[in-house]
């Protein structure tokens, strides 16, 4: 049996509910892959880090484990993995220090899973290369729509198609409080309601402006169509202007609002827009209610293929899920390769 | 180089556009896969079959170099071929002569292709087990929504989660007589520009009675939930007893009509059912007009998953990259495996 150790770097809602479902998928682990996945570090943001070589049991994990001295990079230098999971805060504007994590962990021969779209909407292709250069993983299906299968969509199913278009709504913040407005709740309201939910950041810029999405565009871009962009060369309107009557207006005219993002290469240059759009109440979009989202992928062979993801519990987990599911495409594809 | 000889078992529409795809796409077969794909065998339903070991080039093939005396069997025992596609016409009350033709080119230990639902509506479980003991592909994409990922989604990209329900509209003709009887056309000129579009066969009946639904939801049951279900025991309602009056009736209250599929276990036992059903005019299944269609997989970990087909041009195209996506996918999963 294989040991495949997991160095998390960053450990907030997510990196928890990984630990647990790694747990709880044991069995499965074993069954399928003929592995054992065993975490052996952990990196907090504000309490330091735990390295164990021999593996961390997160059930008993407490505080005086952690040591204050140690932190990121004493974690990806200390080797002491075979995975290294990105699940710091993202830094929109830079992609760091995401970046730098990732790449450190790459050139070092580690495979990589992020959660973060820091790196992939700045440096995708350089990373890229570098894991194909040093033979290794690089997954980050959690960086849109959750678990949602978009990125191994392509990659796994949809091999040999050309990616023309990728479009969709991308940001469940936005898509909420737009849900919300149409109830007659007030914007502010909105947000305080995705608060209290736990999906909306204490500052909710990064989505009401518009750059979470743009992040996210800029991720599918990069990965699907082969092109170099970033999160600052999107057209990028957010929905902070957008008003009760301008809700109003849209549903008398049997319409609705939506931010919707867009992804072409005209002339050969890539071009992305982030737009609040009026659609018909008929459409995909405009049924796409509260946290929902899509991604509606364009092919030369294939017509329009669209996944939707409609989270049933809070979407923490299915974030979690995608970090489960990158590690079992790591497993598969590198079975080759005694991981330990 | 590797060479991956094929055998197609049936050369109407699909197989004539899955020829052509291959040529067109012989440069990335190379280049990803190091391979080259070779047609060694064609079987028609009247002409006979072609047999040439070196290979047959499509575009110059004529009716003499069929020989009448040989048939299906003829080619699948003649063992020209490392992959058998199996596009022969479906009779979905017996699966057959289809599943005759997998299962004997599996005991051969052949890679199969399938773009025949019968086999993987009456015979799934043994026929997946013949191949995993014959340490061979089994692959059966194109048997739902064409190419759209549905099977390979699942297996691919939403490893270790149990799938707890199948549903969604799988039949694009129904859905295309419903959506034509809205905008006040009669059933029968619907039927009849179906048929004139090239979608509705000469005997419509399989379609309108959801035949083609039902071993489409038994297929999907079989793989996806691992059950034993034959299309005999869905419960099925067909489109033929709905009038306008229904439908203006559906109208009057916001309401569509749509032939549902719906497929689940309970107490330990699988249920299936399709049936015309009342749905709201925003919801999925209302926008789904024409020849789009859907399926959602809800599954323990991701929530509820949808893959949505809106075919941009003629469906047929689409089939075949069925057919070329599970022969990528048995390039890649046999790599280590010499074809020839």
């Amino acid at each position: 049996m294989r040991t495949i150790r997991i160095a998390l770097i960053g450990y907030g809602n997510v990196g928890r509910a990984f630990a647990e479902m790694l747990l709880r998928k044991e069995d499965f682990i074993r069954n399928e892959f003929d592995a054992k996945a065993v975490i052996t570090a952990i990196c907090t943001a504000s309490r330091g880090a735990c390295i164990r070589p021999e593996g961390i049991d997160t059930r008993t994990l407490t505080e005086e484990m952690f040591d204050r001295e140690r932190d990121a990079f004493a974690v990806i230098e200390s080797g002491e993995y075979d995975v290294m999971i990105e699940l710091t805060p993202i830094n929109i504007m830079t992609g760091q220090p995401a970046t730098d994590h990732v790449r450190r962990a790459l050139a070092l021969g580690k495979h990589v899973i992020t959660a973060n779209k820091g790196p992939i909407a700045w440096h995708y292709r350089e990373l890229r290369d570098l894991a194909k250069a040093q033979g290794v993983g690089f997954c980050h299906e959690a960086t849109v729509m959750d678990g949602t299968p978009v990125y191994n969509l392509t990659k796994e199913t949809l091999q040999g198609c050309r990616i023309t278009e990728v479009s969709g709504i991308f940001n469940a913040t936005t898509n909420f409080i737009l849900t919300e407005m149409e109830k007659g709740v007030s914007f502010e309201d909105a947000v305080a309601e995705g608060r209290r939910q736990g999906f909306v950041e204490a500052d909710a810029s990064m989505d009401v402006d518009g750059w979470d999405a743009a992040a996210k565009l800029t991720a599918l871009m990069n990965v699907l169509m082969d092109v170099e962009i970033t999160p600052l060369e999107i057209e990028r309107t957010g929905i902070g202007e957008i008003t009760k009557a301008d809700i109003d207006a849209a549903k008398a005219q049997g319409k609705r609002i939506k931010l919707l993002c867009r992804g072409t290469v005209e002339k050969g240059k890539p071009v992305g827009v982030v737009a609040p759009t009026l659609v018909d109440e008929h459409t995909l979009p405009a049924i796409m209610d509260a946290t929902s989202s899509y991604v509606t992928i364009d092919t030369d062979l294939m017509g329009a293929t669209t996944v939707i993801e409609e989270p049933f519990e809070p979407e923490i987990d299915h974030t979690a899920y995608g970090l489960l599911s990158d590690l079992f495409r790591i497993l598969t594809d590198f079975s080759h390769k005694a991981l330990r």
